[in-house]
């Protein structure tokens, strides 16, 4: 259960942040600028990780949630329960945004300035290149596993920075569930369910292909 | 004794640096810019951490002062010579800054954007997700430790970066006080002081809740 | 065959978001900005070191390559293999970057704005300050090793930041390559790939000197 | 005779990037920014602190080997040998740059925008604020001192930040010393050459007090 509330937590104050800065930035005419939303992002998800990372292993993302049962990391049979809280803490999130920002229209939502077919292959890589560092890191020395927070903000922050004039950079479906479910902005939404997935599954197995049928060094 | 001094330290360094961004920007026309004065607050943060943490522990915030004594990690009976420490930094930093900057109007003075119940509660949420980091690294492992302060300096900058625009994103009574002493800004500081403290006591119950009752996986 | 794949991975990674997010940048009016380009590309070496240094030592680079091989530390014959692998990494993330993008005419181009002999020598001394931190963390104790992301990370960022707006900072042949084959930009190719190798040689000569013949305290 | 080429290498380092990129800002008409400069600054510092820090301690400035030898954790006999190799380091790296962009006016030199008295004042804090992290970092826990690098960085990033409007945030007679030389601008550079110092030995007073006589937990 304390799982649970972890994953429910830690998505609730990503999506608030992240998402947060977004509205803000929409509503204030660009007060924060396209950089301070790309950090803001990044480092929401490198404090959440160093808060619930020896908790609940700080997933925060149903596309990262399932790479890891793929990877035979973490059960399948848990693997509904971590979406649904994870799902739960971003509708709480865009909830507390709508009732603090009404005037925003967007609430942070992910709708792609590429055809679908270009953003659905650029959320796949901008997936594969975040859970290539979760998988590398999570299954790397000890040392290294101390770094993940920031290896994993870094890269968080790095994406948003570089493709989300194109895509918002989602690389999650429940960060992308919660401004579409408060806002109704469901065109597009398809490919921000899907593609994450994908990634994460194609950054599993090159992780197995490296490193081996376990995709793991130590163990 | 030398805990004090480090506590007036700490809280002076990061009133002067985070709130002489602020007056600087403004009576230079905005030469740092939103996005530096965001940076400063979190650099800043994270500094005095490396620097005083192993001495008074780095609170320089009466709210996080009440919520570790809230989560029995901190006697009672040492909270308000904590608090008067911060607030003595606090306001020998405005203090300087009035000196050197006597043309600033606000000095750094919290001003919310929005109405004050939704000032409040955007106020809660944000130094709950600060004593959020700070309690759950603070009981972790200890290698998770030593990434204290990149993980509170990181909540920190984000926070100031994306709800600075609404709030001035202050999280922290000692560091309202200074300037509002300063520039006579006395309207609102009834949130700053009391905002704070229900959102890191919040953060203790849901540390209490998740991990066990001494909010500690290890002791 | 496992480091050669991590090899073009990384270096896929890396080409892909640090000329991705130029491309992006020109063919949207400058939405990402000088700034962000240059977090971009520290960010994306960080997390690719943390993601695959214990694998194949996260080179990534030619000129890298070579200097560990003149430091002794890399085998002669595997040189041409990792060259290759980097190669094929950096061809591939601009095919990919075409055909998402193909508006955008340099694809993160390396051309300068200085003269070429100046263009040249500020080249020779962005890689050697590059190839000193490198090899210095690498050789150095292994706690500092841990800190090898950080370290090389902020130099490719603040290098990318100062001296992009002269030669686009490359540092690194393989990332030249790309875009270059991509965009038929040939000219001034030729100092790209010479004076990469030059700085990363003198820097491993520089720490020969310094700290011994073999360039390493410990071994 | 290692540790005065490594004061020099990384002095010349620090004074070319940072320097650089004022000097290249001012050429290109603001194409770096204010906060692209201060970024440049803190990441030097960071880079070569990891490099050259296990080697001759990274001090790169006159002000700061003053104060260790106040602190008599560095032998005053050494301390012209220090200020001598930084002092060439930065001539060098002033020089470099007056050769590649002689179109810049001011090399980055250091030219308050306060009367004197203030900007001696603000000076002295910031080299305060500077010292004090180094002084306390460097005799805290070993764990600590792996993370010298980020905090110490991270101060000169910041304190570039919000002074840099005011002061140009030098902290350091050397870094000040090149551009002075190279360019004539000698005025108000006495503030820069006794400030630091009287800052950083007063940070190192201060230890004194907190920690012990020796300034040091540990030993």
């Amino acid at each position: 259960m304390k799982r649970y509330i972890s994953e429910t937590i830690g998505t609730f104050s990503m999506v608030f942040c992240g998402t947060g800065a977004m509205a803000i930035d929409e509503i204030t005419n660009g007060s924060i600028g396209h950089i301070g939303v790309a950090i803001t992002w990044g480092l929401i998800v490198m404090a959440m990780i160093y808060a619930y990372g020896e908790i609940s292993g700080a997933h925060f993302n149903p596309a990262v949630t399932i790479a890891f049962a793929y990877a035979k990391k973490f059960e399948w049979k848990e693997v509904p329960k971590y979406i649904l809280a994870q799902c739960v803490g971003a509708i709480i999130a865009s909830s507390c945004l709508s009732f603090l920002f009404p005037e925003s229209e967007f609430l942070g939502a992910t709708l792609p300035a590429l055809d679908s077919l270009k953003a659905f292959i650029l959320e796949v890589l901008l997936t594969y290149f975040l859970m290539t560092v979760i998988i590398n890191v999570s299954t790397g020395s000890k040392e290294i596993g101390v770094m993940a927070g920031i290896a994993v903000g870094g890269v968080v922050l790095l994406e948003a920075m570089f493709a989300g004039p194109m895509t918002k950079a989602s690389m999650n479906p429940a960060r992308s569930l919660g401004p579409a479910l408060l806002t109704g902005h469901w065109e597009h939404q398809w490919l921000y369910f899907t593609a994450p997935v994908l990634g994460a599954i194609l950054a599993v197995a090159t992780c197995k292909l490296i490193k081996d049928d376990n995709c793991c060094d130590e163990c």
